[in-house]
């Protein structure tokens, strides 16, 4: 299964291993990580070689598939699986593939494990393909196309392929009703810059890069239409834990009333999370705001916040895009409930 | 003059040349530029060796002193003059520099046009340090001292010294108002990572650096208790232009009621700029965010949109503080009437 663009899938089952896009060396080199064992596969997930939440979901189910062809009693299975759900705290997915590909694997074995995350890789890229067909409607029509602002990296490489929110830009680019996006850097470790803007250099679709400061001057300039941007994770009310520079995005976007679109697919939404106090948010080292790669930028022994997620409430969130729809938070949250 | 923290004057005349403390290298290293042609000059200008609106006006006032002691002619001396004004576009105070000296050398000469520089430069400390005292006056007054955010750098060193944002916490950190400043890295080019956070741990003021887009989730968790900022230009209606991003933290600051502070002398107020409409952004080089000092960071051939400034309309303006006082953009037009 490929999502159709020609570019191989973030994280593939190939003999054995899980082969990863190394998000790390994009956009200067593309280069694949083969990851044979456990160390091996949180290495990843922590240096951010392979990252967004559906895309780690997908590691993390291939994860358990891999462990079970290694070991050979439950207990190793299960603690095993423990550790690559644990990897990174904020990114519900990442523990869904687990517990999927784990119960699979309790129900039948390696072979239904590595089954279940076959399916799971498979029915990512259908799922982002449907929230690109749902998205359709909430794209702003306008003569010539929508201009759209994005942050991070919800495409291609944050999924097994054809992405989240760059999914409803690509769909709204192929049926003529997005024009532009805009790709925010997106600071400490730039995957919109790195990740994103090579997307749409690979997909063809006209993109400009700003910082992430610039965003709010220039949906003051009337350049922007709309700002979709997809999520780590869903609380039941709606709050959307996303990529740092999110909330600011929705509170720029209410102020300059453009509507702000969430895409993710329904695995991201965690029923068990009552709202966004209840989300943990990864603070990361202090070094990636010192420094961009190898060099500094700041003074050595510099105190540094560096939280890697922020919450934007649901009551500055337009719409959320998943595989079932376009919901406004309340009506997901009802959707959860019914 | 000096300005009584142990750091030297950003700018100073020597012996006929123009010492800069060069701001490329910090915070890495602390280097002095020795400056003898107007080429030299404007080099150091449009690559940022000199920066900031007060530091540039007395930049420009010793370049028409230097110009002056050069060249014989009237005509050569006007001309050079407006090959260092026009250097950089948006910055008001440039002009502002070189024509006070300007004047001055038209009616007295080189040794006149040095004099009237000198006593801008001396002037330019004095009214950071009445900036500074105004702003007492709108520190909100917090158990333990209040937490304040600045973006880029309106210190020290975009000053002749004191400092005009940073003034205000320096002079609020000395009657015991601040406690702790949240610096702004400020992509692209990074003057509050390098020059800022520089700045508060030689005045040993506590601080912490964040990215520019932590700051809105930040003034969430109720961080932050006002934001300073400085100012390139301020129009005749109380409009702010100053670096970009800084017209996201004003929105930000009043979706969170906090205090949106601009610090500048008076010579940032251009009474011949009606509004924010009428000023001048400068476009900065595309490569300033495709990559960080020499490591690319994006696709090389990507689209970049990289306004130098923002402006922030006078209406999201709590209070412009000057060395006349503390004013509403309001009263600060009615001032510039009467």
């Amino acid at each position: 299964v490929d999502d159709g663009s020609g570019l191989p899938n973030s994280v593939e089952w190939v003999a054995g291993s899980i082969r990863l896009l190394d998000q790390r060396t994009l956009p200067g080199t593309v280069t694949y990580l083969d990851i044979t064992t456990v160390g091996g596969l949180c290495d990843a997930i922590e240096s951010l070689a392979v990252r967004g939440a559906p895309a780690l979901g997908a590691a993390g189910a291939f994860g358990v598939a891999m462990v079970a062809s290694q070991f050979g009693d439950q207990a190793s299975v299960r603690s095993e699986a423990e550790r690559i759900a644990s990897a990174r705290p904020t990114a519900v997915n990442l523990r869904w593939g687990v517990d999927i590909a784990l119960a699979a694997y309790e129900r039948g074995g390696g072979h239904a494990a590595l089954a279940a995350a076959q399916q799971l890789a498979a029915a990512d890229i259908a799922a982002n393909r449907a929230i690109g067909e749902h998205g359709l409607a909430v794209i702003p029509r306008r003569e010539g196309g929508a201009r759209v602002l994005t942050h991070c990296n919800a495409g291609h490489l944050a999924t097994v392929g054809y992405g989240t929110a760059i999914g409803i830009v690509r769909a709204g680019f192929d049926a003529g009703l997005v024009a532009h996006v805009y790709v925010d850097e997106t600071r400490p470790l730039l995957q919109g810059a790195r990740l994103t803007a090579w997307e749409c250099r690979a997909l063809g679709i006209p993109a400009t890069l700003i910082i992430d400061s610039a965003a709010g001057s220039h949906m003051a300039r009337g350049l922007v239409d709309m700002v979709v941007v997809g999520a780590d994770r869903i609380a039941a009310n709606g709050d959307v834990a996303n990529k740092i520079g999110t909330y600011s995005l929705a509170v720029l976007a209410r102020y300059h009333h453009v509507p702000f679109v969430v895409a993710a697919p329904m695995s991201t939404v965690d029923a068990a999370t009552a709202s966004g106090a209840d989300i943990e948010i990864e603070d990361r080292p202090g070094d990636e705001v010192r420094g961009v790669g190898s060099a500094a930028t700041a003074p050595e022994a510099m105190t540094v916040s560096n939280p890697a997620f922020d919450v934007t409430p649901a009551d500055l969130v337009t719409t959320i895009v998943t595989e079932l729809g376009a919901f406004t938070p309340n009506e997901l949250a009802r959707h959860l409930v019914s």
